[in-house]
């Protein structure tokens, strides 16, 4: 018998796709392809701060997922697009949310996290 | 001069803040708050897997980021109480949706990512 997916469940598969989508970097990428696809040097000028290891294995890992494509063009020198498919289109507009989140309430979980911390010295 | 946020800029704090939320036991102790406090008990009970060093970790960090608020209710024996601040029911709607999108996809997830390593396999 199948169960439905419940990520509260310790085997559920759904835990391990939690972990890829939450890394940062993931989300970042997945946003920066919202408008269409894009080559390797434009997502490495468009992330800020992504080292070229950490791109590349990146997008293996959500090329091995499902969520975007690698297509090679035979031109010299050699084009290869990255491109979300309808999966990663699918996951576009909670991961988007997401960033939105983070973006609007930075400010402010930065100060939470410095009175939490003063707080915290008092009590030493 | 203020620039507005934005999570593809190097020196952004949104993206200590996208760290945080993307931890799976970040999403999933968020939504099981969804419904109102929770014990420390229930958490542990309703998430599989975690182990209560994890969970203690977690809920500290969540309430250092000013997510959830820590409630010790003065009795015998004590009784300690956690629950969503506003700016953590902000976050329900965008990480249940990402929770959501992990569950239904999983299956598909776990198939794509066996036939790409079968596909790499015969590249060996």
């Amino acid at each position: 018998m199948d169960y439905p997916p419940d990520a509260f469940a310790r085997a559920c598969a759904s835990r391990v796709v939690l972990d890829r989508i939450g890394d940062r970097w993931t989300v970042l990428i997945v946003v920066a392809l919202a408008d269409g696809p894009l080559r390797f040097s434009q997502l490495r000028e468009k992330i800020e701060g992504i080292t070229p290891k950490v791109l590349t294995q990146t997008l293996r890992a959500l090329e091995r997922d499902g969520v975007l494509t690698r297509t090679v063009f035979a031109q010299v020198p050699p084009r290869v697009d990255y491109e979300l498919t309808e999966l990663g289109r699918d996951l576009l507009a909670p991961i988007d949310a997401i960033r939105v989140w983070a973006e609007q309430h930075a400010a402010r979980i930065v100060t939470n996290r410095e009175r939490y911390d003063e707080a915290a010295d008092q009590l030493l």
